[in-house]
């Protein structure tokens, strides 16, 4: 029976690369997990997903719970069957979705009371509820319930969504009934305050998680403000305990966080970008729709092994954009995966060298 | 250098069986051609299109034309290449397109002058500008312009129709630049009167092609009358060319059209109705939509071994059609691309057997 923990293999500077291991297989770290928001990473098949490099996905419990349901999805053979993923998954505790997707919320000590985004019904999310539901889809690594605060948010009210959201983690890691290999995860809140910070990691230590998070951040604070969180963050985690920054990001983004001792991520943009037309490849950012690419025979990205990059122009690329095709959102979505998986690998590889720290510390720096 | 050319294996009734060899490889016959409409059979990659048993797929010269225009197609390698799909591709003339979509319309004996629906622009095209396009397009087998005419039609409008049609079938055929291994097909009109099919037939024939079209049916006239001007069309058609039956159809009336001679067939519909969560399986036609099938653990349908059979429920497929998702289309129109090639390879069994005329004649009956 697998047990969960991190094996970390190698460090530098602050950051590690090793394997976190779950009850469905090995993630190897640092790891981006693409959003497989309700049961499907969009515009891809499961196997394709896999083939771009991802070990772990990330599904929605917001998204989950309203449709199909979590009782559902339970009595279906649960999440990994349901959507063909035999692979880790985590999952969200819905807190964040719910700020930011259901109308007419209402959160009291209790939990948070709210208006379906889908049909309108009225749904109650509390810290047990967030938990049963991600042990009813059957996820490997289960989140705390927390409240997530807009930004900018004051610090006497970020203290105060901070308190509410340790005692809703308490209440998360009694609900937790983990099985052989699963894992509940802490959440480290503050805003944009350190003491705040260090305070909210140390009260979460002090319940005990198989693993912590950074919630809260890429909300418009910027690079700088989130990576000097993570400064001041980061060392008052446990460093065998693996660390994952929550919805963030850009290529840079990462990059920074992994130098600065982060384990896990996730973020729609390389998927949401991809059904909007843009690619990321190691020349940069590249908006398919502009014309300048209607005539160019050369791929997307020549240092890419996907099938966007193997198979078509982007003068094709261009076109089926223009178009609208559906084959668009799948080549992007599957290319700028690939891109993701990419850097992860490339940044593992640079760890393990001990190159990361050494140099200007981009695997796809020239 | 391959030359153009039917190969019959065996015959059984009217049905025959057999190979087609183009400038691209070959074509079994009787053929199912999915609609790839503006380089891309919508929401599939070409390797999976490959994998459904297609050997040939069908391209739309009036989306091309105008989306990103024949010459840029040249310019950029030709259509096999750009869409990355290296097998036969036979492309319609526009005909048929610019009467159904596109704006404006004004038809005189040099062509038709029309509006993209796409951008307004003014476009015209002949008998000589269709061969040219397809040309550009490096297409294999391509299409005399024709005009089709609306249904329902008066014997004398249908007449008057037919008769410009042949004259520019008979402009058409000499416009054609056909390199090695690639054909011209004329295409028999005459609305639902069978001596008009019959001259139409014949007057294709004094000028010659490399293939006979049965056009201007699955209007509107219903099963019975097609296959009645089947009956009266194929017996004047030479029986050592390939007969291709154009926008049909629905699986009973392939196996009623292949039982009366046709060797190729194209359809949206097993694309189109896949972005529409319908599927066609052996146990008849399905709406995923349907509240029926969300817990259903069972396979869409046992007999087939298609992605969206083997890996996933129906639940599952109820669930990403009801949540809008990519993967819905994705999976279905695999499905509905795998259901009508299994039933064109059980086609070509049964003929090889001589079993389709001696029972009752469909691959999946019981």
């Amino acid at each position: 029976m697998t047990e969960f923990g991190l094996e970390i293999a190698a460090t530098d500077g602050a950051a590690r690369t090793g394997v976190i291991h779950t009850a469905h297989g090995d993630i190897r770290t640092p790891a981006f997990m693409p959003v497989g928001t309700a049961g499907t990473v969009k515009a891809m098949l499961p196997q394709s997903v896999r083939e771009t490099g991802a070990d772990i996905v990330l599904g929605n419990t917001y998204h989950l719970m309203l449709r199909p349901g979590a009782e559902r999805v339970a009595q279906l053979g649960g999440l990994h069957k349901f959507m063909d993923w035999q692979r880790p998954i985590l999952t969200d505790s819905g807190g964040f979705q719910v700020m930011s997707l259901a109308k007419l919320r209402k959160i009291t000590e209790e939990g948070v009371r709210f208006r379906s985004h889908i049909d309108g019904s009225e749904v109650f999310l509390s810290p047990e509820r967030a938990m049963a539901i991600q042990g009813l889809l059957g996820s490997d690594i289960q989140m705390v319930l927390d409240e997530c605060p807009a930004f900018p948010a004051s610090e006497r009210d970020i203290e105060t969504s901070l308190a509410l959201s340790m005692r809703w983690a308490r209440r998360s890691r009694a609900a937790f009934a983990g099985k052989p290999g699963q894992a509940c995860f802490g959440i480290v809140q503050g805003g944009v305050y350190p003491h705040l910070r260090r305070r909210s990691a140390e009260a979460l230590q002090e319940i005990g998680f198989h693993g912590y998070a950074v919630g809260g951040l890429a909300v418009g604070e910027g690079q700088a403000a989130m990576f000097e969180v993570l400064e001041a963050t980061v060392p008052s985690l446990p460093a065998d305990k693996p660390r994952y920054l929550m919805g963030v990001g850009k290529p840079e983004d990462i990059i920074g966080a992994v130098k600065r001792g982060i384990d896990m991520f996730d973020c729609v943009l390389p998927t949401r970008s991809g059904r909007n037309g843009q690619a990321f490849t190691r020349q940069g950012t590249l908006n398919l729709r502009n014309a300048r690419h209607a005539e160019d025979l050369g791929p997307l990205d020549p240092g890419c092994a996907c099938p966007a990059c193997r198979q078509f122009s982007r003068a094709y690329l261009h076109h089926v954009v223009k178009a609208g095709e559906i084959i668009a959102a799948m080549l992007l979505t599957w290319h700028n995966l690939t891109f993701y998986q990419d850097l992860m690998a490339g940044l593992r590889e640079m760890i393990a060298q001990g190159r990361l720290s050494a140099d200007s510390g981009s695997p796809f720096a020239p």
